[in-house]
């Protein structure tokens, strides 16, 4: 099993609305629960109560389709409104991010870091010190995971920023992204945040665009390469990914999930379980 | 601040339904995300996608009723589905407790832990050794955390156990009962499950029961004794709850919480913003 730290702050964690777009379910990705496995089920983080979808689903479903008999497990460990100073070398949150992932590589192999911060440091020239103050977060994960070589993707921040609702005050998110770039390089790839869109509080990706978002993602990993722009095909791979039938464990797991939510009574899930055992 | 410390199965984790009750949110109740302390708003535990109530947001509001100028700190750590075996020395469900609450302990004092589970042990004469093993889990928190005397509520299983659905299996929720009874004593207190009533599932205490269920858990917490029945006046305790008046601060974080899930425009959210914060 192979598997992937989720580090940032809240458009890493993800507050897209989970109704606006098809769920993804897959028994090969699943995420850290109580220092355990658990199929993954959105939303992955739970920093607060608005978590919602992220780029971290669709990421792990294109990886999955290239991976087929391999696991995948996401470690949430994204914070909202966390400053890259609150990432820095022994800070709680990554003092904590890093026990999480040390529970998680007892029964997997660490292949990457997905990262998206920078929301709260574009105001007051913060972005100044911001590319020495990231290379320095990357550091010290690597090092304290001992894993010098491990890839990271660093997505940019969209440009809706600085205009509305919570974005207003991230008038900067420009400068933090050509701090972003200098960045990039020795194993970190940068992921263009071109054409995604906000919910109502402008400063959020959507949920529709996490999912493009995350398919960024994956061709940035894969392909160990900066992706600059949109991809043309993001759509049609996020079709792939919704068409995907489900299996029979998948579909025990939904079953059940209804069940336990009182959506089904005793008599359905038993005649549907027969159905599906079948 | 005070913490307190939620681990066994999913009952202590909570699957009552959140839409069936009026929600707790309470500034000077908060619970423990990546580390650091975020304000409670429910599902406190995230085990699993379909978390919902459990005892722990009743267990603290009744606490905060009687020490208004105190934060309390919950600590989420229950598992769905874990048996007591997983919650021996060294176990990893048991690892993870620990590492999270020492992370809780940096910042507050830990109080307590409030105990849920035997759903799990309740067939196949599991019982037996179940008194020895969850004696041990005990003594294995309390010493690893270097508070020997710590108070520890049990609750109690529910007789709907063992008639249908997911709770068919658990059938030797008597016995399991009696073995808990033997535990009680030395800074640990029973709290019975009397009148409690399941979700349709048939395993799960609905959400109503476990409000009243957290209800007891204070009570035995606070007059350090077993609480063998149902308590007369568990809806009056949680009508008070239900009526307290929103502070300023939490009026500002539900207002934010609809803005930033679409409910409101930012116009509305503005125009509110200013009224709360006249």
């Amino acid at each position: 099993m192979k598997s992937i730290l989720l580090i940032g702050q809240s458009n890493m964690a993800g507050r897209g609305y989970l109704s606006d777009v098809p769920a993804i379910y897959n028994e090969n990705i699943e995420m850290l629960r109580n220092g355990r496995w658990q199929m993954m089920a959105e939303p992955i983080h739970f920093d607060r109560e608005v978590a919602g979808v992220g780029p971290a689903a669709s990421f792990a479903a294109a990886w999955s389709q290239d991976n087929p008999d391999e696991k995948l497990g996401l470690i949430p460990c994204a914070e909202g409104g966390s400053s890259i100073d609150e990432w820095g070398a022994d800070q709680l949150l990554s003092r904590h991010a890093l026990a999480e992932t040390k529970f998680a590589m007892a029964s997997s192999e660490l292949i990457g870091i997905l990262w998206h911060q920078g929301e709260n440091d574009s105001l007051n020239g913060h972005y100044k010190n911001y590319a020495k103050k990231l290379k320095a977060v990357f550091d010290y994960f690597r090092k304290e995971l001992a894993l010098p070589e491990l890839p990271i993707v660093i997505g940019e921040l969209p440009d809706f920023l600085g205009k509305t609702g919570f974005g207003l005050s991230a008038t900067e998110f420009a400068e933090i992204n050509r701090e972003m770039a200098k960045v990039a390089g020795d194993n970190c790839y940068l992921v263009s945040a071109e054409k995604l869109n906000a919910n109502p509080d402008g400063i959020h990706i959507n949920a529709e665009s996490q999912r493009q978002f995350g398919i960024r993602y994956y061709e940035a990993f894969t392909q160990k390469r900066n992706i600059l722009h949109a991809l043309g095909d993001e759509d049609e791979q996020l079709s792939k990914i919704y068409g995907r039938a489900a299996t029979k464990n998948e579909k025990i797991y939904l079953l059940s999930r209804d069940f336990a939510l009182g959506r089904i009574d005793y008599q359905k899930f038993m005649e549907k379980f027969a159905e599906i055992a079948e």
